[in-house]
């Protein structure tokens, strides 16, 4: 550490922010400046945005809203005239007269530096997110953007400030600045580099899945290169985007020169860490709290927080205890967090619930002491199915009872004031396993977010560690889920529980968190590394899946339920995040068609069919031949090759000086007659090139034009079984006679079609090389050259149209 | 034009895009080219992004299907091997090995030039747009940001073709390019520099309220500067980012290098058109459509498109009739786009539905020719009722009502096998008025987008032009909207009707389309501009707002309303996209509490108490004195002063050498003793500058320090009445006696506070002045100076902290 900063005292300063109240927050901002001052502290930091707030959406177009930003920004400055401390803050700065996004005002998500009233300097975010729930570039003006419309390479300046007759550079960033690694600039390394004795990143960051781990790493990093001291300082609260409420967890950190931690400000805990900074100040031992504490604190905040915003009379909570582990799991959280004075519970059975599930509500309002009204809709159901005309036993008929669930939630609530919540999960979610209006519905889905393996964990956490006693009896961890809204069985997923991953929560968070699809899937799948990528106990798959076709079937019809439940999520409540992308704004979701990939088909198909497996890459059969004329028979070993391969190349050869029988008429008449041949066929096309340029191209330099050609294909040559006859002694005619023969032999990959009198033995075939099976072929070119000669009928060896070809043009009469 | 063009024959590819679906596009784009080449066309060229389509959200994310959009770009290119024909088409690019958005790899949005297999070159979009439903920077990789990574400056190169044996330079930009003015970057005129001969946009623009006529001015603007032709290439179709379908109406449009039009592709027709470029080719008269048929347009278009999305046995739609002006105009619609053997009606009257209404519903049933069937809920809503413990007249009760129409609105569509739509309009959506799980509900809200008034439009034209008679009786278009949820009347809101804009629709507006708040409207509303603004009948706003009270209480209901139903909006259907921006991801709005910006407050202060007008500046006052003591008096000035500014400034002087008596303890005691009697008031700040600096500053100086300190703010002088005496002789003391008495008489503003002996008489006050009436003072400096100097109590004339200073000090004891 720099000698200079020692004792300096800097006042971290973990604000709650409220979004959108730049007057909550600017009060709190003047207010924790003129405490830091009377403390004697130098110098005070305040998060990103913290004026204005983060997750504000559109009403950073809104000149009114900004205009008062800029007026707090004012104020904030004109309360520190005559205080001798250096103020820090993050808000909003407008750039008057020119352009910003969509042509409106230009602003910017910047730093502000304030001392007795003067403006010190402005810090622009140079590095802006735009990814999960982050649209930087929609709101503000960067300063790339700005280095960008100038010309001007960027420069940075650290801010000076006077302490103890020394000069301190502070060397401000903000937020993704930080990140360096995803942006073309590192903006704390170039404040270094001109100076800066210590990195202050003003953050709004909010938690999710170990994210102060990676925040933690990625510090490291700066350091290692930079050397000097950062502090990060990061806001509490929640903010939302309307479909997802977002925790910010504070843990803002001071780092030594070395990386070490050296501060840590609580989580969720809004307030002001005083800092001294000196030599050797001890590290602190990094929390190491279990995932599911970290979850829990975090639903917890954000569940309570979003109560906060409603009005006081209002934060009351109704919920529908079915007996299942998740709506048990919201009562829960509910009464912890809301005081269970404040949680009204509901059970609505129809005669599809069972006593079991019945018991175990009971049994749960009790463990919750919490009374729980029963309300038996059956009769109710049946008078708006027979009004609608819906019959027992059909969807329509399962859906109404969800959704009159929803009506007496929805009235309670307004009866006693308050609202009813969700108990949807992500899996769920992502299956559109849930009725609109009906379960998918509420408030808030508190647990809308994990997938069932964490709700289990979610559930002993709460018995475990934060009631006295077990509320959640044993029996909801162990009882199979099922909707019981009809007389159907169990959930048809494989969730996972306390004790072990479960397939289908995986394949969800595939979808979601990691953005992958089917084809990921299948590719692992079939190359036998799905567990492992998965953390599934070994044999998850076989148990589930006793054959491929189950695990194809299955896999597409969770794809297509992800994909056709769009439309419900899109009108689903908002959900908290805590994973690493969440449903609502943070996954942005069209209403598309289900889609597969083009090398999904080639991966399934080669799976299926048990063929080598080379991940889906197009399979394209190149065949060549004179075709003089095109037969039947090629025609059919071209279907053949298209049912194994993705594409059909047909390459009639040009003119062969070695081939005498290729020239008996113009090479052009056999283009033309493999155009007709064979250019009708689905996915065959015939290659003129060699008949056009009147050249013969062996295999080895066909191989090189097509490798170009398609790139990343995997290329096949089909050759008659004659060709490899006696390859095992390298005397096959390939070997023999082609171009680089013994080479290509061995490099390129061949199909070899029987051909009759060449039956194939596999220890003849080339290193690699898959064999057809045509049975018994009719007919050869000699053949239709030798009738014809002979003014004999062709038509059951050729095609019609090129045996009209041949006789509009009278080819092959005079030849031989 | 330039002559080499004459002769070329480009096709104008205006494709149907299927969003998220490129193997659809990809042969549909493969198809086109081969068509193309037959006809001898030596160019074609597609829309932006026609590969993948472009509203797809975080699914280009997704490797799988990038790699699939880049296996289609191959297989484009290689199914022009042998064609003579230049191919420009819009797709993704990947650019391997480098980091893209948030660490994934970097794909970007781009046209690809091929001809005969090869690739002539790939133009990557410069400017991204980020604003309504465009997220661009989300995404992709721009010119933009590779500039910026690389350091170099952009270059643009055309790309050659030849035609004719010449040589044609294309100038290729990608949609947002050519909108340039929002950007510091003109690529086409870039392009022209370098010898482009033409511009060709691929763009995918979305329909959008009077989007084309903008499109054709913008092209002007570029093309004046450029003078080469244009072609502008647009996609049909609709894409959705899950909350808002978006139109595409194609009208491709070419121009000439004078920017005249020269061909238009028609408006939502997918297919082809050759444009062969000559001399002074024929311009084409821009189609005049009125507003509504371009609305109807818009509208018939994206609800049969989205019907289309379903599968075949589900493209019927429910709708509930009212007999209101909505659900008629939902139901025409419905019974023109999707037949009328695909459209089922329900009405489901309760006590509270009307004679009249019900008669209008069965008269619009048999105008459209379709059956409607009668479900009365009265009995099911109180069984509800009855259940969840609500009693008839409450919200709760209401509210039960609509949810029981979406219940049985479901079930039905459920059991036929379809969908139900909901009848909102954007002023319902705005102000929540509706309910949700209620009438806020149903697969899309057709007229979501609509204000009232448009609704009325389209009725009637639907009416006029689409049907052969009238389906919407006029009765409809003259009865008052109300809910008939209960015995409440007509809907609160100034609706506009077929002949007037209403007050309330065109508040919708502001706060939507144009991202105003309240305080935008009161200013207006202040300074009687707000009926021309909104384009209102004059005398709206007096007719409806008798008061200024009234008119601020209506805005900010409104402004509740519309902040508080936010909840509602982010669970309520997709909305079809026709205006400037509408509800949906379109317009982007987190959950915020209801926030009245500092500037609003005090225009709203400013109005109703008829002060001067300043437009909302920031009131302040400037208390200067010797406030040697201070007393309570001076306290009840400053406290008088807080209710008409919004920060006084008390500002004890200095040492005046001028002035003896303040001199008579040391000037630090007056700061504090200011400090101890003035520190605590609300909006009050003692300003020590002159005690700490040992001076005394005049008013003249003063207002140039504070215009810097508070810039934009409206600062006043508080001054004792005897100050201003004779000032209509010129012979006030500030006018004689203080620093550029006679100027800044004249220049500053006055509060003049009127002191015992002084009555203020209006002809001598200053030119600006306002005047404070306070009634008796008791006591003054001089007096509490006395007393002390006789050993009395000043208890009742100094606050008692200053009372306890003096006394602790034994201040004033040896003076006089």
């Amino acid at each position: 550490m720099d000698r200079k900063l020692n004792g300096l005292k800097a006042a971290i300063c973990q604000v709650k922010i409220v979004p959108g109240n730049s007057r909550v927050n600017g009060e709190h901002i003047v207010r924790e400046i003129a405490d830091a001052e009377k403390r004697g502290i130098p110098l005070i930091v305040f998060p990103e945005l913290s004026v204005p707030g983060y997750c504000l959406g559109d009403v950073f177009g809104n000149d009114g809203f900004v205009d008062d930003v800029l007026e707090w920004n004012d104020r904030i400055r004109e309360s520190t005239v005559g205080k001798d401390i250096v103020v820090v803050f993050g808000s909003l700065v407008a750039a008057s007269g020119k352009t910003g996004k969509n042509g409106r005002r230009r602003i910017s998500n910047a730093a502000i530096a304030v001392r007795d009233g003067v403006m010190l300097g402005q810090v622009i975010k140079t590095n802006h997110p735009n990814y999960g729930v982050f649209e930087d570039d929609r709101h503000f003006f960067s300063r790339k953007e700005e280095s960008f419309e100038s010309g001007d390479p960027l420069s940075f300046r650290p801010i000076k400030m006077t302490f103890q007759g020394k000069t301190i550079r502070l060397g401000i960033i903000i937020c993704e600045d930080m990140w360096h690694t995803h942006h073309a600039c590192n903006p704390g390394a170039r404040l270094v580099e001109e100076g800066a004795d210590i990195i202050i990143n003003l953050s709004s960051s909010p938690y999710d899945w170990h994210k102060n781990l990676v925040r933690n790493e990625v510090a490291r990093m700066l350091l290692a290169e930079c050397k000097v001291p950062l502090i990060y300082v990061n806001n509490v609260g929640i903010q939302n985007n309307g479909k997802n409420i977002i925790t910010f967890d504070g843990c803002s950190t001071v780092y030594d020169s070395q990386g070490k931690i050296v501060h840590v400000s609580g989580t969720y805990v809004s307030g002001t860490s005083d800092v001294t900074f000196a030599d050797n100040m001890p590290s602190i031992a990094s929390v190491d709290q279990d995932d599911t504490s970290d979850l829990y604190n975090a639903l917890s905040f954000a569940f309570y927080e979003q109560f906060q915003t409603l009005p006081s009379g209002m934060r009351k909570v109704v919920i529908g205890l079915s007996g299942g582990i998740d709506s048990a799991t919201t009562a829960a959280l509910s009464v912890k967090v809301l005081g269970k004075e404040n949680v009204f519970l509901v059970t609505m059975p129809t005669e599809n619930t069972s006593d079991e599930t019945l018991g175990l509500v009971y049994d749960i309002a009790r463990r919750l002491d919490v009374p729980v009204e029963t309300i038996p809709i059956g009769e109710l159901v049946d008078a708006i199915a027979a009004k609608a005309g819906c019959k027992p036993g059909t969807r329509a008929y399962s859906n109404i009872q969800a959704r009159v669930r929803m009506e007496i939630l929805a009235a309670k609530t307004e009866e006693i004031g308050g609202v009813f919540i969700g108990n949807g999960n992500k899996v769920e979610l992502a299956f559109g396993y849930g009725t609109m209006y009906g379960d998918i519905a509420g408030f808030v889905l508190p647990i809308g977010d994990l997938v069932k393996r964490e709700v289990y964990q979610l559930a002993d956490h709460m018995n475990r560690k934060v009631f006295p006693n077990p509320v959640i009896p044993d029996r909801c961890f162990t009882i199979a889920p099922m909707a019981e809204l009809s007389e159907t069985g169990a959930d048809p997923f494989d969730y996972g529980n306390l004790h072990r991953r479960g397939y289908h929560d995986e394949l969800v968070r595939a979808f979601v968190e990691f953005l992958k699809g089917p084809e990921w899937v299948l590719n692992l799948y079939a190359t036998g590394r799905l567990e492992a990528e998965m953390k599934l106990d070994t044999g998850t798959l076989d148990r589930l899946f006793p054959t491929k076709e189950t695990f194809v079937k299955d896999l597409e019809r969770c794809w297509e339920l992800f994909i056709g439940s769009v439309r419900k999520r899109v009108q689903a409540p908002p959900i908290i995040k805590v994973s690493r992308r969440s449903f609502g704004y943070d996954f942005r979701e069209s209403m598309l068609g289900v889609m597969r990939t083009l090398r999904y088909e080639r991966l399934k198909r080669d799976l299926l069919a048990g063929r080598t497996w080379n991940g889906g890459k197009r399979r394209i059969a190149v065949y060549g031949g004179s075709f003089n004329s095109p037969c039947n028979h090629h025609v059919g070993i071209a279907k053949v090759l298209t049912e194994m391969f993705d594409l059909v190349i047909v390459m009639p050869c040009g003119e062969r000086p070695d081939k005498a029988s290729a020239n008996v008429i113009d090479p052009m008449h056999r283009g033309v007659m493999s155009e007709i041949a064979f250019g009708g066929l689905d996915r065959v096309v015939v290659d003129l090139t060699d008949i056009r340029d009147k050249t013969y191209t062996p295999s080895y330099h066909l191989s090189e034009r097509y490798a170009e050609r398609y790139p990343d294909a995997d290329i096949w040559f089909a050759v008659g079984s004659d060709l490899v006859t006696r390859g095992a002694d390298g005397k096959s005619d390939i070997q023999r006679t082609w171009t680089h023969g013994p080479v290509i032999w061995k490099t390129l990959q061949w199909v070899v079609v029987d051909r009759p009198g060449h039956e194939i033995s596999p220890g003849e075939l080339p290193p690699v090389s898959e064999s057809i099976c045509m049975g018994p072929i009719i007919g050869s070119g000699t053949m239709v050259r030798e009738r014809l000669a002979r003014g004999e009928s062709i038509d059951d060896l050729v095609p019609r149209g090129v045996v009209e070809y041949i006789e509009r043009l009278g080819l092959y009469r005079n030849s031989e």
